[in-house]
């Protein structure tokens, strides 16, 4: 295995941040070769916006449910947005009317804005930065859109904190990778597949520890019904979509004179 | 620059594969070690199928157009799924009801799939090999799934041809780094901002043959009205959308007894 191979089977989600700041030209540098990753028709249809002064990062805070990593040591704040806005307004001076308020142009921009986050994530670790992605960010996307100011057709998808590592960190775990490669077909699993693929799992003492203090009896149960519940699903679903149908499915047309 | 940053400056995709064959554990290595990236809540909510021979490809080709990659020399065609299959199947027989049926784990999904397929087309580059994306797989998520067998809550999301390069690569520009950049707030773009941005891109030479090539007045018109307009990007809104309600958002509920 070489050193590159030993850092990818090696990394890890980083939470807590030591008060040495990052250099802003390091920030800017990683954030341009992140730009290289591959992007649909070289459209980059991404922006992202770095929240690094302290009232900056605790303004956004809420919308992350004030999880601590948001505003540890001197951390930033990475917010990866889909930017639909910045190519319409590019084809609206040029004569022509980009046909983007739709789904397809919504995923252009998911694929690029988070293959361009994962890029930065990769870079930046690779700097010795620790990171962090937050999954608040599509649940809150119309509190993210106002502290941000986020112009229609501009959807924050991905939150990234950043900053040097305050602590050692612990390796996740992940599935057998046969349980995630189909050769040819996709082979469906039985009850048996899943319960050999996930029994590692399941037999990790954190994740018995996590099944005893929620009272549950399985893990599963846990993820179903405690940390991914179908009602906190539904209720953020809800409030997506209908955030998505304001700012980019129904949402004025760019203004031509702009 | 390290030797590691100028990887990430000057990659770039490569569409012609030699008739190398990719050895059969470097690429389960990879796809493992690419299994470290993050994903939301350790769900990986992903799996991804290899086509490898030359039927498979084959079989495979229509679905992208016959883009010319999907068959080229030794290569392989890796198809990066959504599974919330696998997760739900787990959940099934653990006495637990997943609510996934909706938005937010669609993209819980979406998100973790993209950024494992993003961390293996760098380990893939790192390790010498060449990689393209197919913009081509969510236009015909339904045709795809036929073919390869996908089950309801499995969605095609991204596919990546993959081989050892048979020709020499041109980088693809970039917009300015500032024009991607916000600090704090979402500063929207003028007029001219979007004409300082974007002037590079239009003064280089292939992209002023593609104006005049199509008979256009400005590039943005060659991207919204040749390569994205806007009845092609309907047309397929509506095929994904009514594939998701069909295999997510209104599939059978997975039977307990499976």
């Amino acid at each position: 295995m070489t050193a590159i191979d030993t850092y990818f089977a090696t990394r890890a989600t980083v939470r807590a941040y030591t008060d040495k700041e990052i250099d802003r030209n390091l920030l800017i540098n990683l954030i341009e070769l992140a730009s290289h990753a591959p992007t649909t028709g070289n459209m980059q249809l991404y922006s992202v916006i770095v929240s690094s002064t302290r009232q900056e990062r605790e303004a956004i805070s809420p919308a992350h449910f004030n999880q601590p990593q948001v505003t540890s040591g001197a951390g930033v704040v990475l917010t990866f947005c889909v930017d639909i806005n910045r190519f319409c307004k590019w084809c609206s001076i040029n004569d022509a009317e980009a046909g983007f308020d739709n789904m397809q142009a919504l995923m252009y921009g998911v694929l690029d804005c988070s293959m361009f986050a994962q890029q930065f994530n990769t870079l930046a670790e690779m700097h010795g930065l620790g990171c962090c992605y937050l999954g608040t960010t599509l649940f809150n996307a119309p509190l993210i859109s106002e502290v941000l100011c986020l112009p229609d057709r501009v959807i924050p998808l991905i939150t990234l904190t950043v900053g040097y590592p305050a602590a050692s960190t612990v390796i996740s775990d992940r599935l057998p990778v046969k349980g995630i490669i189909h050769d040819g077909l996709y082979h469906d699993y039985s009850g048996d597949d899943i319960r050999e693929l996930y029994a590692e799992k399941e037999a990790l003492p954190e994740n018995i520890g996590f099944v005893r203090e929620n009272g549950k009896n399985t893990l599963a149960q846990v993820y179903a019904e405690v940390r991914y519940p179908r009602g906190m699903n539904e209720e953020f679903s809800a409030v997506l979509n209908n955030y998505l149908d304001k700012v980019l499915f129904k949402a004025d047309p760019i203004k031509r004179d702009e």
